[in-house]
């Protein structure tokens, strides 16, 4: 009935929205087959392979990659295909919210923003004109004790500006640890929640919030993408136990729970994905090579593709609008990280760095989806 | 008559020259009736499709970018392609006078300069050797109340000092909105209007001349190019009513009419010129891709192509001298900004980035008019 409607309203519109609508549906129909429905661990033929844990079920990435980019066409203006911001970049590093923002913008992004310390932001500006980069955080060497109060507020306001023309932001690559900074940091996640701005947490962003749950905790709108490390720390801190790798699946679940059902991506040799209520896991593609910087690729381009996949979800009419686009965010940032990083290889092999990566983006959505 | 006074003194020129100038006079030729004659609307074939609003019309753009591009030959020397300036860069920005600066030198300009504040000076110069970029401007945060007479009066003095050598400003690119900055620019308008320097207008220029139209207003050497919120505004400002898509021909015709005769852009999926008498519409080429940037090249653009079309106006005896350079040059850097974005996209899709496409401006350009 709901296809009939959609087809239905789509025939009253131009040839050319139709066909592109059309499109747009067959794919969404097909992710709910991929997906399954009704929630829960779909029982498919992934599931012959169950034991005694629970295990999670390998998804049809492509479907999702499919179903969820945005179909190119004339009348889409400047904007529309996403506008990400990340915050990070300090005195110290430079590269990874470099990595974060150009991904964004490669996947498919209209407009990609850094927002840095001073001292971070004319080296992050000279790696790409392509980025809006703004010299705003501020670490504590360069504060006085007396002058915190006023600065941080000045660096909140400043974000707040842009805050609500941003997409998603992505939060931590490059950020460093410094408690001043990451005083300014919190006050940022608690306004984008306030906003309803979905955020993408990586590197020092996760030391932020492991140490402080509650900034995220019950945000359905919140993505963590934790390493090895770093997923050994969440699961201390959250489950108070050690990482279970027999029960692995098991363990990301009742994490996730935990949480308040924020979508947790740990990456590994599968990229396992869960919000509390399924497992996912993506298996495909991926390289040998084991470079810094590909987690700053994953968390830019999980961050395009949770806004697209919001943008369907937030059509009624959408098949899509029962499904977490978190989660659907993480399953397409991670199939095309893991197949740009492969097509990199397989080229480059043991001299692939992360920069070979990122070229190689474009090529992987448009073998999956192509634009037109 | 004339076409045979013209060939007459060609005559007496050397063999290089003749060939060089019948070749220029061709292309006007075909450009006049390309254009029609006789100024307003031309009533063409496309005037079928006029309704009971007026028309734009679809001009033959490439005609237009082979009558006014010059012909290279061994007696020109440095700086007659012309030299342009972008006005912008500032803390905020530096990707976007970047993008103006260097897509004037790939149209073919001979010389681009930058005039920024001092922080973005080092940053852009990192972009590219190719530009000579001018650390003059100052943003309040770094000027005493105090200073700020002496300040401003050091920044137009250090801009007049090359004024008269650049054959176009484009003003506005990152240029941010900073008062104490603006209002030098507002100076520096001033002074290129004094000068008969001509004008490109675009990014927060626009915001700057929106507020304060004076500065612009009645120079036939201004062109403005908004986009549509800048257009919104531009319409709400000068004309004191909203946009009207149905009569939008109409409204753009009265709103370049109402500041004098003002060249307007109108950036959008037709490309909309009009300067207070007629309407021309460039549609052809595109890309579906929206990536933030293109706007900035479009300004390089426009900067060089009017130039060319002004020095060509300049000669009496050029078809060309009843043509207004500024419509000219807008039609030309509308027409080749699309052909570049057109074939960037062709192969790089969704993961088009604003130097993918200015790398293309070059094969536009040569596709429609081979230089030898």
């Amino acid at each position: 009935m709901l296809m009939k409607h959609v087809m239905n309203s789509q025939l009253s519109s131009n040839t050319c929205m139709l066909l592109a609508s059309s499109s747009v549906f067959r794919r969404q129909h097909f992710l709910i087959r991929s997906l399954g429905v009704g929630g829960g661990i779909h029982h498919n033929t992934y599931c012959a392979n169950m034991q005694q844990h629970l295990s999670s079920v390998e998804v049809d990435a492509e479907s999702v990659i499919r179903a969820i980019t945005p179909v190119l066409d004339h009348s889409r203006y400047k904007g529309q295909a996403g506008k990400i911001a990340v915050i990070g970049g300090c005195r110290e590093y430079t590269g990874a919210p470099y990595f974060a923002a150009i991904s964004a913008l490669k996947i498919g992004a209209d407009l990609s923003h850094v927002f840095c310390t001073k001292d971070a932001a004319p080296v992050i500006k000279s790696y790409s004109p392509e980025l809006i980069v703004h010299p705003i955080l501020e670490e504590s060497y360069s504060v006085r004790e007396e002058d915190k109060k006023i600065i941080s507020g000045k660096v909140l306001a400043e974000v707040d500006k842009w805050m609500e023309r941003f997409d998603c932001l992505v939060i931590g690559p490059g950020l460093g640890r410094d408690p001043f900074l990451l005083d300014c940091v919190s006050e940022i996640i608690t306004h984008a929640r306030q906003s309803n701005i979905p955020i993408v947490i990586d590197g020092d962003g996760l030391f932020l919030v492991t140490n402080n749950l509650n900034l995220v905790s019950g945000y359905a709108l919140a993505v963590l993408t934790p390493n090895v490390n770093e997923y050994k720390r969440l699961v201390q801190k959250v489950l108070s136990s050690e990482v279970d790798d027999v029960a692995g699946t098991q363990q990301l679940l009742s994490l996730s729970k935990q949480i308040g059902g924020v979508t947790v991506l740990k990456k590994g040799k599968s990229d396992l994905i869960s919000d509390g209520d399924t497992v996912k896991s993506v298996s495909i593609y991926g390289s040998l090579r084991r470079c810094g910087g590909q987690g700053d690729i994953l968390s830019g381009s999980v961050a395009v593709f949770l806004s697209w996949a919001r943008q369907l979800a937030a059509d009624p009419n959408s098949n899509l609008s029962s499904k977490n686009p978190a989660v659907l965010g993480c399953i397409a940032g991670s199939a095309i990280l893991r197949k740009a990083a492969s097509l990199a290889f397989s080229t480059k092999k043991r001299s692939t760095v992360t920069g070979d990566i990122i070229e190689c983006l474009g090529k992987s959505v448009e073998d999956v989806c192509p634009a037109c």
